[in-house]
């Protein structure tokens, strides 16, 4: 059982005129780490583009928000491998600020598609061997 | 009954370089919609923000992936009022392309609070009625 | 001489925790604007990703910031042509608000490039055409 | 004399459908290493925003773009300070890829002004030191 953990710092372009980061952007923090954490078992995104073989497109998304955040504030991005289907698998996020507290949540489902007819394909095996390192029974 | 219908091109800054919507731009295009809804029942942002009176936070969102889309294509998202609570609503989002094949779906959930507390609060009148034209039962 | 206008409404996602338009946001609109031109010249972005003949990579652009604005505020985005080379063409914008105030200015340099090599090319007929009927001498 | 550098990776939410960084997105990374920058010498948005006693509203910025990057791509972004008026100040930004090549350039151009009636003021003195500490002679 692993987490991946992201650090990242809220930016003016990720918040709003309600002076809190722009709801859309928490899966955009989500996003960043998994292409982070993509990069940590050597199946970045570059990588997976450079080869042509397949894509990992997302199926569903979803997102729960706990407590506003701002300009300059930490966050915690903590990602763990909830599930690993035949042909997908889903990632969850815990967003937490510096002092402990929850900020909020999210979950991304991908499948992976051959990149010559976007068909459903069985999990690549560098991608599942990996995914595998990170994954906890939810 | 009633949709609410919001049409709309997808742009060059709403895709990314795996040549499709990124994923969480198809949850500003439901965002959008959703502010436009408000101006219609006279409940807009801009009003909402100049009379500090409430606010109206997403506490969830959420959206599947049908289709992908491309830079120029029309979409045409369809707003339903799913859920009308004490002191949240539910609004749900099939976004269609000009061919009538299913693109995806969002669904966000609203509290309204405070302004002065951030505390949760009973539907503004205004507000409640708005949404109430354009409830449907799932 | 014509002006091409695309008029626009600053949405939640366009503005920032300083409570206005983010900075970068206004040659987004500015970028939307030559967008729908290039639709209107029949040279639309669809158009040209799917020919695969030609680029029109930008190489220089710049903004000036006179007014802000913020959520809900309708912009008129006023563009012409200000420049037609060998290789490359010039937009101007100016930003206008409906009581006609000046919001700000872009401009926006674009040189056309074969797909095959990424080399300079002359301007292709059919975008040098519809650039000519909105050229303004500065 | 002293240069501020930011390491940044571009991610896919940078990116549009031609493959590469959106254009405005190189002004973000730019902007982003001025948040980060401003942090550094003490006068950090957050901080900023707090004391509400002035902005540093943007009156006017500039990009070149040389090379195309993409997803993956690391970018150093280094940025001096070139102009320190009596109410304003000039950034420009080098972005440079690990082989050191030029990716493009960069300037931004700052006014002060008060909070409360947004008229320019001085520069407040602890913004003019954290200035003066990576001006750069052009």
């Amino acid at each position: 059982m692993a987490t991946y953990t992201n650090r990242l710092t809220v930016r003016l372009q990720d918040t709003d005129a309600a002076g809190i980061l722009f709801f859309a952007n928490q899966l955009v923090f989500a996003h960043e780490t998994y292409e982070k954490f993509l990069e940590e078992i050597n199946c970045g995104l570059a990588h997976v583009f450079e080869q042509r073989s397949y894509h990992i497109p997302l199926v569903h998304v979803e997102a729960d928000y706990a407590k506003p955040v701002t300009v300059g504030d930490e966050i915690d991005v903590e990602m763990t491998v909830t599930n690993i289907g035949k042909t997908s698998f889903t990632l969850d996020y815990l967003l937490v600020g510096t002092d402990g507290a929850e900020i909020g949540r999210c979950r991304t489902v991908h499948v992976t598609v051959a990149e010559s007819d976007m068909k459903k394909i069985t999990l690549p095996t560098e991608l599942r061997e990996g995914l595998e390192r990170y994954y906890e029974s939810p």
